[in-house]
């Protein structure tokens, strides 16, 4: 049986017990809703240290004012049971109030990486998730953590936090774990209607087009992207939030492709704004 | 002796060595240029554990473009000494390149605390003392810290980041260390001349005419700051940056005198701006 951990205060007493003899502490952030990406992290994860933690955590820091906090599926039962199945030893379910009691006042900003592809579209967005992440870490007091790819722009942002405040913490990123017909695994899908679902496959068809170009000899980032925005424009239910070509280390535009471009979407099917990402080359 | 580690990973090995031990690691973390108010600091942090960590860092972060950084003072030698006289067994010195490294994207800001007093004076000066305490924390990894009350907001920031990022650090604030005259003792009174630091006496002079005026029924904080404003201006080579009185938990005005009612001052004499506090009940 996973032990399930809500006091920060008992989390943060236990990690520091768990290090004091010795262990050590491997750790999945999450929001909960498992799929099968998170699985694949916490198979990873289970490999790679002694005490595997997960916390279930929906973060109100990262969510702005008109977004889907209260909508963002929930279901305890099932996540336990995952947890349970890939041998976490601790589920870590802080509350909210706990988390950012009254009075709250301090937040990490990541400058420069935050504010490009998701962080223009949903502000504040990546200073909700370095400030809880940091947290997390404080009360895991993890020797390594993972993460998945589909966010890969999170992962920068927080190996930059890890980095620049000397964070004893080991970063992973795992990849992305699709559907069989090519969709990215995701808490949000859940939002997609049947009709939705279908048309959400644009965005894995349109990354594949993209490495079809790319394969055959295409460099300019301009042309790729313009050929993705055809293919996602003839899907109707789909709406383009960004299509962009950027360096994979500072995700800047690179205007030619190479060894590290790659491509970012944001698209919005119904009520979820699906993201993605491939390698170019 | 005390050891010297100038690499920051070395510090941070040796603290996790420290650690893994079981000793318990108290921390002083100064600009240098050492004074009895550092002495103060030393004496009681060598009582509250087994292992005393002093750091030596002037901190680029914390300094407007306009400030004093380059002309701060330096006596590594004669501070080495007085490490070793109260008993340091760590002096950590790092240096800035290794501190904030190029592509450096990292700023803890806590809001509210660090928009007032000086942080009114100094934009972005809370923010590099909140950033670079977090950094030396993570890499000294203390039981408990200590810093000076001269210095009182800051005290309150490091209190409201520990507490929003749940860093397992205690905070002690110690009483600020006087001069004969009352003069709060401070590395930036070196910058003060002969005649500057005669006038520098009109600080804690006004200070204490306030203590005098709630002592003998005064209630009205607007009364109080306009005779100190007058002591001041007395002073021909003083210059007022604030004077206000503040509730000693959130630092904001108290129009009317009570037990958690304090006077802050900061005023400029000559080159040196010079900082002070007092309860006024």
């Amino acid at each position: 049986m996973s032990k399930i951990i809500t006091s920060i205060k008992e989390m943060q007493a236990q990690s520091a017990a768990l290090r004091a003899k010795g262990n050590s502490i491997v750790f999945v952030p999450t929001m909960g809703f498992l799929h099968d990406g998170h699985r694949a992290l916490l198979v990873a994860g289970r490999k790679m240290g002694s005490t595997l933690v997960m916390s279930i955590f929906v973060n109100p820091a990262q969510f702005g004012p008109k977004e889907d906090l209260s909508a963002y599926p929930r279901d305890l039962d099932r996540d336990l049971k995952m947890a349970e199945d890939e041998g976490v030893d601790i589920v870590f379910t802080p509350s909210a109030p706990d988390m950012y009691p009254d009075g709250f006042k301090t937040f990490v900003e990541v400058e420069g990486l935050s504010n490009t592809l998701c962080g223009a579209s949903r502000p504040g967005h990546f200073r909700g998730v370095a400030t809880v992440v940091l947290k997390l870490f404080n009360l895991v007091m993890p020797h390594k953590a993972l993460f998945g790819k589909k966010d890969f722009q999170q992962i920068k942002v927080i190996e930059q936090m890890v980095k620049d405040l000397d964070l004893p913490v080991e970063i992973t990123g795992v990849e992305t774990v699709r559907e069989m017909d090519g969709l990215a695994m995701s808490s949000r899908n859940s939002y997609l209607g049947p009709q939705e679902r279908t048309a959400a496959i644009c965005v894995p068809k349109a990354m594949e087009e993209a490495r079809k170009l790319v394969d055959a000899g295409e460099a300019e980032s301009r042309i790729v992207i313009e050929k993705v925005k055809k293919i996602i424009e003839k899907e109707p239910l789909a709406m383009i939030d960004y299509i962009r070509v950027c360096r994979s280390d500072n995700l800047e535009d690179a205007p030619v492709i190479d060894e590290g471009s790659m491509l970012f979407l944001a698209v919005k099917v119904g009520k979820a704004r699906l993201i993605d990402n491939t390698s170019l080359k």
